[in-house]
């Protein structure tokens, strides 16, 4: 008896469909949703991820600008990109792509993205402002983690979720969700020295670490439901996650797949954030 | 046989003994530091909490001023007077004092505080530089959790710590603080169903709820270190934790006493944060 494969294809096409009906009302009433993506790598991955970005946004009906800075550009011209990409009107969204020119620290940088733009949640002041419990965008792929569970109705108030990884793009985002959401959240990383101990205890588990295979059966209770953000290439040019799927789908309710599950719900979130940001930026200004 | 109590008296007076020193040199080099307090209330545990801190510092050298809106402030009122004490040279700290007028969210306003001189780390960007590891002011008391416990010397790294209460005043940040210390952090909360499974679990305990005698000793490991934040009012005019202290300092290793424990080191790191900001703030700017 094995779980449910909990994916992420169905949900992503419907956050498509209500992308593109809110970029169509946008660009119906002048101002077409507008993406700006800063690159200053020639990594090859990186620009494989801008060009699917790209496609995506503009089969959804937003216009997609990537900037291209070259991957010697100096930090003062990555610095005023993002402002001046903050201070113009005609942009709603801004993406900084990693990696980074020689050891900059992308949370020094994307301090200069407007926090009502920052639809990747990369400004540590939308970190700061979630887990205050204000608004903010979260990072596209902590936001999809916990859309991937709601999608597939999966309880957390009251119930424990533990988190393998502790990285500003995705641990601790995800746990702050999780904790909003009234679970009992723990997290783990790579100095936690009995790590499927802790892991057995949870209810949720949420691997994000990016280790092949880190993940197995006896890491996880009978009946948890697991979600892989791992996304890691094979040399076949596949993609496998965190989780030793085979094996850990047999002992949990549920698994998301790699490709297939938080994986496509990201890159759909990314977009989404893109209209309602520009839908809260051309909104007429309140008087309050 | 029982545990030790981890007194923070000690390390309080030597906190304020630096702090003396580091604000006798700012005056002499022409700049005392110098702390804002900004109060719209007129709350008696409040007054009587923004009387002692103002006595602390000027103790230690620091001027104190404290600004009384009066508690029919308007929050516009509020918030200018921030970012004009942010703007201010003169004024190195500032610190708003709580509750405020009519249910307006602290986190709404402490955006005004400019994150330097954030001195009791109250900004969401202060938290969510914090969480990003950039350099930032936790919140005194966040900051005195971690330095009681490095005081005593109690291993943090590989070891599991257990927060009770998720506010962004204690919980959050000290979750934080012990992830980038490499501990593995659980943030328990009042919808944790069965909180003493929970707690049992941790090397070291942080109870930060305010809800006297909520940690049992069948909430303790033995042998863990218990941190108690709780400042709750006894009907004498006392203190209590959140700590049924006698029966936990059986169980533990190690228990923070209240009061006397959390509680100086509190007042005595906002001072020390004071006199660090007005330092960095002084110093000749860098040609980098």
């Amino acid at each position: 008896m094995s779980g449910l494969i909990l994916s992420g294809r169905e949900l992503a096409a419907a956050l498509r469909a209500d992308t593109a009906r809110q970029a169509a009302a946008l660009t119906d009433a002048g101002t077409p949703p507008r993406l700006a993506v800063v690159v200053a790598t020639d990594d090859e991955a990186s620009a494989g991820y801008v060009r699917s970005i790209s496609t995506a946004a503009v089969k959804l009906g937003i216009v997609c600008k990537v900037l291209d800075l070259g991957a010697d550009a100096e930090l003062a011209t990555i610095r005023a990109t993002l402002a001046a990409l903050s201070a113009d009107d005609l942009v709603h969204g801004i993406i900084l792509q990693t990696p980074l020119p020689g050891g900059v620290r992308l949370e020094e940088l994307t301090g200069a993205i407007a926090v009502e733009k920052d639809v990747d949640g990369a400004n540590p002041l939308s970190l700061g402002r979630l887990a205050a419990g204000l608004s903010a965008y979260p990072p596209a792929t902590a936001a999809a983690v916990l859309a991937v569970l709601d999608h597939h109705g999966v309880e957390l108030a009251g119930r424990r979720a533990v988190v393998i990884g502790r990285s500003t793009v995705v641990g601790k985002p995800v746990a702050h969700l999780l904790l909003e959401r009234h679970a009992t959240v723990t997290v783990c990383h790579s100095r936690t020295p009995d790590l499927a101990a802790v892991t057995c205890t949870a209810d949720v588990l949420v691997a994000a670490v990016g280790r092949p295979g880190l993940v197995t059966a006896g890491h996880v209770k009978r009946g948890a439901v697991v979600v892989d953000v791992g996304t890691n290439p094979t040399p076949d040019g596949g993609l496998v996650g965190d989780v030793d799927a085979g094996p850990v789908a047999e002992q949990a309710a549920g698994l998301t797949p790699v490709p297939g599950g938080v994986g496509p719900v990201t890159t759909a979130l990314l977009l989404n954030h893109t209209v309602r940001a520009a839908t809260a930026l051309t909104r007429p200004a309140s008087t309050g």
